[in-house]
């Protein structure tokens, strides 16, 4: 089979490149070992925020009945695991079919099975039957993401000791988690499972929750997470977690053990760059797998890698948007160096978090001058409407300029596209009345956090 | 009392144009005959907002419901509308503090009473005990905002036929209420009283709900609504509207009568034009009363009108914007005319709609080629997790360039802001990848309408 432009792996770099690349009239062929949709449709984002999604009227109710708002019985409101399962299937099935139809319309040729490249210019796909299709192309993307990373002394068995993957799957609600990992998945499944009844233990090894984030949000995060009785044990080291009799029984490195009923493993990624032959066409790895690239997302001669698999930045948009970047290079109407540039993330949950830029810790790691400037949400009128009037808005400035913009409360991830804009527009607070901010909303509390009087960072 | 502006109406136009003056150093005296905040504050958005967010649990948990996702007793969950009442008094009493305070703290004289200019240069203010103030001022701002509008034969009284502010005094939820009125407050307030248990009655006399929004959004909305068993009669007009024996009796004009416990009123806004000596300072009005502008929101010499009253967009965070435009034009740093531009719109509830910038009818009013582009949010995979997955984004180009985008669909007033930039950068598809639209949010919503392949409107 020969083609012009042949990718590899169906997930959000892969899948959009691929339309967009047939789209510009390049001869493509996508190629997926697995489902369509990748990690964040399948066992990642979509199921997570679907959980979340359905069981969010349970911590509604209870944020209105603590304030005697709302009066129920906690006891006769329940979500159902099992329907819940059932509509994720559907919902993902649905979400394949309409991503195949996508592909028929623009004339991607789509190829079930593991590929691996043998020789510059040539991949070859086995099938689940071992069939092998040899594919002759010019150019090729990388986009085959990554999985969850483990170490052997905390190696999830399936039983009672899971995956991201596996613990999506459970049709039966676990009555305590332990949770290894503060980072974005163990928060998000945490609240799930909070909200179905579990008692949540979580063990951070690093100082604060979500380390890739402000620690005044981590921080703030915390006290929330505690209030909501999670037992945060942040800062300590496990020594090891195993399923003994049926149950997670952790053991920190004091010696002190943890029973759960399941236990969560979510220590963060690990790229899926071994086995796909990378080596045979000149490809470079790092100490962690991850596929090096240059400015151009090039990891070796016709050979782009986007997505998780490359370490940039490991999220589904960061991967679409390369993809689009790689296309237009292989097109030719592309010739500036890949500028991702501000790239926005949230946390999501009854407690949000959302970050464009930079963070404190990193702003003062570039240099300069370092500033903060933050506005409480208990001020922001919506966030009071929603009951939910905690959290704040951190603005950083470098050198009088905003290099990034965090958020720690209810609904905060609906700031993030709007902040990244106002982050990459370097925008002034002599420039903000350019916008009208809508009243009442929380992106009010943006423009305040940008207006609100700026301390120097020490 | 000699000051070098003074401010009448404390609304989000008046106090926050008080507050940006005293910063720039103008000895400012702000006059309110009533409470700080206006009627967003005490009597509008703010109030709503609470009553829609307390009762939201229920309708979130109607929709997972439906879904199976939740099991629950609708009978067993209750909002209790004294509580909210409560609430709502010690949220505006606590704003009105935070207010007072931060007007004391910027150096600003509040002067409590009516105003009435007596002469040019000259306000008197005459408290609730009869005593007058007079100010001397160099420049003024009228920012007196409106009142709800009415006709004779269906004139509120109080008792079975209520105001849009009498209606959130109620201590006991109506089990029917008729609402004469298909804007904003009509819709706001059908969902949060269907949401406590009532039955809707609305007449709309428009062809289409939300008569200034999109035939295509109200059209929408109608159908939602329907299937929330909201009756609507819509191109139907009212003869007469009373109260009969404690209960509301409306009167259409073909003779129907609907009765309902409750019912509202709320056609529309009258300026706060009358009896505050206007004329005598050389002020005109239009002949719905709202006082004309200039380019530069001059009503007459040294007096200036922002928000409400000025009939330019009826929003409080227009109102503000126009304040603060003002204050700057005032201070000597603002030479240009007052250009609002795209001003973000808002209705809230569990069915949402926004807008920035046209519709499809104002960009056909406007002339040249006018073209639409759809984004439906079935597809979305953020509105798919929340179990909402309907509703629309709708784009309008004129002559090919970004004229306005609407939107129809559960959290859609998120998007406003965000909309409201990419209008006014008037954004192509070209360069719509100079930001990343995080996965999975409904701002992806946004940019997919904008990429959906565009028609013609004939």
């Amino acid at each position: 089979m020969d083609c012009a432009l042949v990718v590899v792996g169906a997930g959000p770099g892969g899948f959009d490149a691929a339309l967009e690349a047939a789209a510009l009239g390049i001869e493509t062929v996508l190629v997926e070992r697995e489902n369509l949709g990748g990690t964040c449709l399948n066992w990642g984002c979509i199921p997570t925020k679907l959980f979340l999604g359905a069981s969010a009227p349970l911590a509604s109710l209870a944020d209105h009945a603590k304030l005697k708002l709302i009066e129920y019985d906690p006891e006769s409101v329940r979500v159902s695991l099992p329907a819940l399962q059932n509509r994720k299937r559907k919902l993902i099935a649905g979400t394949h079919k309409a991503m195949t139809q996508r592909l028929k319309k623009a004339g991607v040729t789509l190829v079930q099975g593991s590929g691996r490249f043998t020789a510059p210019g040539v991949l070859e796909v086995e099938d689940a039957e071992g069939g092998v299709t040899s594919i002759q192309y010019k150019d090729a993307i990388v986009a085959t993401g990554a999985g969850s990373a483990s170490f052997p002394a905390i190696a999830p068995d399936g039983d009672a000791v899971l995956d991201p993957q596996q613990i999506l799957d459970l049709e039966t609600p676990p009555e305590s988690l332990v949770i290894v990992g503060g980072g974005a998945i163990g928060i998000e499944m945490g609240e799930v499972f909070s909200r179905l009844g579990a008692s949540i233990t979580l063990v951070e090894a690093m100082d604060h929750l979500l380390p890739y984030e402000d620690t005044e949000i981590g921080g703030g995060l915390a006290k929330l997470l505690k209030r909501d009785k999670w037992a945060l044990r942040i800062g300590e080291r496990v020594a090891s977690l195993k399923t003994m009799d049926g149950r997670a029984v952790l053991t920190m490195e004091s010696g002190e053990t943890i029973e759960a009923d399941k236990a969560l493993v979510a220590v963060g990624r690990k790229p899926n760059s071994a086995g796909i032959g990378l080596e045979a066409v000149g490809c470079e790895l790092d100490s962690r797998g991850f596929v090096k690239t240059d400015e151009n997302l090039n990891a070796a001669k016709n050979i782009y890698a986007v997505g998780d698999v490359n370490g940039i930045a490991l999220l589904a948009h960061a991967a679409t948007h390369q993809g689009h970047y790689v296309v237009r290079r292989i097109a030719g109407r592309e010739e500036q160096p890949y500028a991702g540039g501000v790239i926005p993330a949230c946390v999501y949950g009854s407690h949000e978090v959302m970050r464009a830029g930079l963070t404190e810790a990193m702003a003062v790691e570039a240099g300069g001058t370092v500033e903060v400037s933050r506005f409480q949400l208990a001020a922001n009128p919506y966030a009071q409407a929603q009951s939910a009037g905690y959290g704040f808005v951190k603005a950083i400035w470098i050198n009088g300029t905003l290099a990034g913009i965090s958020a720690l409360g209810h609904g905060v991830s609906h700031l993030v596209t709007l902040a990244e804009v106002l982050v990459r527009e370097k925008i002034t607070v002599d420039r903000l009345d350019r916008y009208v901010f809508a009243h009442p909303t929380l992106d009010e509390g943006l423009a305040e956090a940008l207006r609100a009087p700026r301390e120097a960072v020490s």
